[in-house]
């Protein structure tokens, strides 16, 4: 048994995985700050797990952690993480001395990316390209059954590449990447300019009601006919279309991904995504990329985590 | 010892390639039409070079063609080629059968990129994209010593990402591809643009006195401090970070290679590059990708071929 520890910014959820790829027993905790006190919560959590499942703590192989941020896998060191506020933090080291159990560590898109690929949406497939359209857009590459990463670790960071050349400006510091259109942050930013505009469009009594523009407020509205509503996800998937298209056309994996909270828009997001895709493809003959919705939620991570 | 194939539009360049991975013999001839005649050709200069090198026919242990088009390399088929007008041409097995020798085919910009990263460029690194910055821009990624050109062997088409979403119409279909801009047709249209609208530039005289606007003309005149070329040279240099930049954010490749036309700039042309590059990546701590220059010029594409 392995046991997988999803690192976020208000979250800490951890999982006991089978040999099936299965989440056994599972717990979570809200993240404390500090690395010491994160590391505390850690082996409570896995402590509380083997209780749980009612298995003996030498019956844990090992523990995979992911983690926000840069991560150096080879050290085991979170180098930087804005949300938890770590610089250079040892982590994987710390939780494997409290533990006496090896502790491997990965950035948090990439271990989704592995367990959504093994025991998800890409489990028929030989490679995939996840993409989280959430707060940002993350992903990870998986080749060859193992996460892409590049020379330094620092690969796959599918968010960060430029569409509108000096375009809308990009928390990394550049302009115009992907991230700042196809996230759920961008939807809204889509949304809230098109409510301005047109303040008769039903998304304003959706917000309303709801007490805020979410990424569902234009989705709501277009699925009943609005027009203005139509218009922004019309253009939000044509942003979609624009960088999963660069994926394939560099990577051409046999699936390409969609996961986080705009994915939640179901299969209603693949039929509006498919077809500008496929107008931009480079022609490939009859092997293509298939194109899917992620399946694991945020269990993902969890199973990702426990095959580090 | 192995021969290399580099099949053009307009020639058929072999070689024989040493263990050292050296060229030993090499010869060309114009590029026939028809596939029969073209097989007849490469195995005319297979024997040719065993001839020349004074070996054997029997010595030869393989050969490699690298193939402009879509390629399957697992059948060793050109599915479809503009420039040969192959359209499902069995080009390896033709040729195996007339030299009784085993041959493999590839495609034409990733064997030259698995030519420059194990014998030229890319020799001290672990990984490499090569970029090359000709009449389009093509290029290959290598990952772990080999190929990586995804599930259906169409990936690596760093030429047609979308940088400019809506922007310059691509060959390929889409709109604003790196293609449209980092090339040196793109380069070129960018002169010409600037040309028109500064008479007096230096370019215009360069242009005169070789009868041609080619993608040196702006160098050429910048290099000399004509403000208008200075202006193009600056612009194109940014679409080439920009690009360049996407696909370390995604690879992050030990190194990575421009080749092609514009690349005979050599130092300048990087020294240009790197500031607007460094300026654009995403943080990654100390290992950063090395720019650098290809080596081999169209050697590449021989000893690559051989290599397959």
């Amino acid at each position: 048994m392995r046991i997988g520890i999803d690192l976020g910014g208000t979250n800490i959820a951890a999982g006991l995985v089978d040999e099936k790829l299965s989440i056994a027993a599972r717990d979570s905790v809200r993240t404390p700050r500090g690395a010491e006190n994160v590391v505390r919560e850690m082996e409570a959590l896995v402590r509380s797990l083997c209780e749980q499942a009612g298995i003996n703590f030498q019956e844990i192989e090992s523990v995979g952690i992911g983690s926000p941020g840069s991560i150096d896998t080879g050290a085991g060191t979170v180098i930087y993480s804005n949300n938890l506020g770590f610089d250079n933090v040892p982590l994987a080291g710390m939780l494997s001395g409290a533990l006496g159990v090896p502790v491997r560590i990965g950035n948090d898109a990439n271990v989704a990316a592995l367990g959504e690929f093994h025991a998800g949406a890409g489990k028929a497939y030989e490679s995939m390209v996840l993409v989280t359209l959430g707060t940002g857009v993350g992903g990870g590459i998986i080749l060859g059954g193992k996460i892409y990463d590049g020379f330094n670790g620092m690969g796959g960071e599918v968010g960060h590449m430029t569409v509108v050349k000096d375009g809308a400006p990009c928390t990394c510091g550049r302009k115009g990447c992907w991230e700042a259109y196809a996230s759920a942050t961008g939807l809204i930013r889509l949304t809230k300019a098109a409510m301005e505009s047109n303040p008769n469009s039903l998304m304003v009594s959706i917000a309303d009601e709801k007490g805020k523009v979410s990424g569902r407020t234009a989705f709501l509205a277009a699925r009943q006919g609005d027009s203005a509503a139509e218009a922004v996800v019309s253009e939000y998937c044509s942003f979609l279309a624009c960088g999963a298209a660069n994926l394939i056309n560099l990577f051409q994996p046999a699936v390409l991904c969609f996961g986080g909270g705009v994915s939640h828009e179901g299969q209603y997001l693949i039929d509006r995504v498919l077809p500008l895709l496929e107008s931009e493809l480079y022609p490939v003959g009859e092997k293509k990329t298939v194109l899917r919705l992620a399946e694991l939620g945020n269990d993902a991570g969890i199973i990702g985590a426990a095959m580090l």
